[in-house]
Order: structure tokens, then sequence, then C-alpha cells
């Protein structure tokens, strides 16, 4: 399948050397897509990397992987024409690091970005996910206790978020995953990144995830 | 010995009927005491209910158990003098449903309410915790999955956060317990509350808990 993949960094680059690695043909998409050759080289031909213009018209599944305060510009380069009536996997958080350590975030509480790229691109089919842990643990949840831990989506299109958790299940080994509901649950799941961020400080790494414990 | 507990809600009455079951001597403090008549009659003599002044003058350390919104101007009915040097275990949530469903948070993700408690009383020891979940967990945690998973703690002072450690662990059988950091790790376990809100409705019961799972 062709995926592109807005972004270059390490969740961009994590996510496309696995999904070339399980043989999809994968474009990643940057500003400047140059400071991709090393990356490229290591990966090998499966993956390339072009403008967002060029990830999104190659792909038939669209992922989001840039940084949060940067998303609605790169999806605009992306162009509304390219992520028409395609699955945009949205995993990125809007992390405002301007005032310092921690963190706040540019939208929250009764908003959210996976909100604000669905009203943006009403022809996309957003499926918020996979922002709520470290990119070495979205591709191989069963490092960390057999992958018993789990995974949220957050979007409006049921058949979308059905397609996508079988992605999830196939291409990283994902098992648990919860349906919290519409896109506006992804004001839930970006909330979580201050005790995300606090708990990696705390811990003393970034290789944890939350499960979700019922009786 | 003495504690104070504001607030007589479900979270306020099931605390102080564990505690009162335990031995200590509580008092629930209200704006409008009588109404707790029927839940004292139930707790029996281990339990009484006064003013949030009484409530704060009786306690060795006082339990901030109102409803968020109402906390400040309960902790100020409490009278500054009453909390001074005494630990004050915050345990509520800013949320705000006058919007409707789902609620947003009246503070949250550059302050929280942990923090404004702190900064208007700052001779209190404030330590949050507790927040994270339905109050029949507070109490019992091993009641799910043999208490295996997580409750968390932020606060400026050390000495306090030990003591609430110990005592969640003999009051209640707490033992699985993250010490954030200071007061402003608050603002991410506060920020749980709107995930926290649409797992409920996801998995149909309040009956659960965060566990962070380590490799």
């Amino acid at each position: 399948m062709n995926i592109g993949i807005l972004g270059s960094g390490v969740v961009a680059k994590t996510l496309g050397a696995k999904l070339a690695s399980l043989g999809q043909s994968v474009m990643l998409g940057s500003r400047d897509p140059g400071k991709l050759a090393e990356w490229l080289a290591e990966v090998g031909e499966a993956a390339r990397a072009g403008s967002f213009a060029e990830a999104a018209a190659h792909a038939e599944v669209v992922i989001n992987a840039t940084a949060g305060l940067g998303s609605l510009e790169a999806l605009a380069a992306a162009g509304a024409g390219s992520l028409s009536g395609k699955i945009l996997l949205d995993i990125a958080n809007p992390l405002d690091f301007s005032q310092g350590f921690p963190p706040s975030l540019s939208v929250a509480n009764t908003d959210s970005l996976g909100e604000q790229i669905q009203r943006a691109y009403p022809a996309a089919r957003v499926v918020k996910t996979l922002n709520t842990l470290t990119a070495s643990l979205m591709v191989d949840p069963r490092q960390l206790a057999g992958g018993d831990h789990h995974l949220f989506l957050s979007g409006n299109d049921a058949e979308a978020k059905a397609q996508v958790r079988a992605w999830l299940g196939e291409w990283f080994g994902w098992e648990q995953i919860i349906d919290l509901g519409d896109i506006t649950t992804a004001r839930g799941t970006e909330m979580l990144l201050p005790i995300w961020v606090r708990l990696m400080g705390a811990l003393g790494t970034p290789k944890f995830n939350f499960k979700i414990v019922q009786g």
C-alpha cells in the first residue's frame, strides 16, 4: 500500500522504517526532504522522500507525524485535494515548548489538534491514535509486558477506525485498542501528554505506556 | 487521628466512612451540615459533621473532597489559620459541567487547582492525590486486579508526600504510588480527567484505573 508520512523527525522515521520493512511503499514528506538522505540510505528502496504535497499525493493513507505546532501548515502544504476521502492518521501532539519545560499544549480542554484537523479537512477521514506513547513502542508494543497495555482511537468515521484498528494489529502487533468515540475524544488523549512528560521524568525513561485496568 | 474532610458528596462520604471504620476521628465539613444527618446515622459515632471551619479546626490533616469549582470558596470558609502547617490532601478536580457533557476543566494546561490552592495557602502542605479514580477504588484499590494499578502524588513538601504515601498504604492498602514531583505536576493528573470521563463512557463503568506499564 502507498503510505505518505508527513514529518521528518523520530516518529516519522520510526514509522517509515517499520512500514518499509513490511513491504509498504512509503514516502516521507518534509519541507526539506534533502535532510532525509542519510535515513533513506539506511532504509533502502522501499522508502522515498518528497515534499508534503508529493507524499500526500503518493498516499492511499496519510500519517500526520509532524510536530503538532506545525501540523496545520504541513497539511495545508499537502493540499486538501490529496487528503480528500483518505484515512488521515493523526499521531501529533500540540506540545508548545516556547515557555520551556514543562511544555504546555497550544490547544486543549475545549478543542484539540485532532478536531482542528478534521474541521480544516472535512473530507479527510481523521483517526487520532498512537499519540500517547514513544515512537519505538508505537511500532513494537510487545517489547513492553508482551503488549499488555493500551492504545486509543478517536474519530468520527467508524469504518475508518475499524480499518485503522486492523492495520495497527497487522503492522505493529497492537491488540489492546480502546475506541473512545468521536474526534472530540482526542482532547483526552492529547491531554495525557502533561502527565506523560512528568512520568518520563519520574521513571527516567520514555519506554512506558498506560494500561487501563478493569475489574 | 483527627481528620477533617471538606465536602459532603460521594467522595467525602466514602472517605469519611472508611476512615471512621478504621477508628479515626472524622469530621465532614459542609456549607449545610444538616444534610449529612442520614449519613451520620449510618456511619455511627466515629464521624461528625460541621461547618467547613469546624471541620478544619478539628483536623490534624485536612482532605479537600469538595467539587473543584467550589474548592477555593470552601477553603476560604475553612480559614487559613486552620490550614497552616497541616497536610492538605487535595483530591478535587476542577470539572466544569456548565456547558454540558463532556465537562471541561476550569483551570488547566498552564495552571491547576492544586497549584491555586497551594498559592492561596502557602503555609498549608498541599499534596494532590487520589483525584484520578472513582471513590470506591480510592479506599479499596485491591478490588481491582489485586491493587496492581497506580496512584500519583504531586506536592512541594517531600516530607508531607512521604507521610501521605504511608497513610494511603495504612488506610486503604495502596502499594503502587508514583511521585510525579512538585505541585505543578498536578496539571498532569487533573488533565487525566478528560480521558477518564470518555473511558467511563467507552467501558460502561467508573471502576477502572490507570496502570503505568514499564519494561
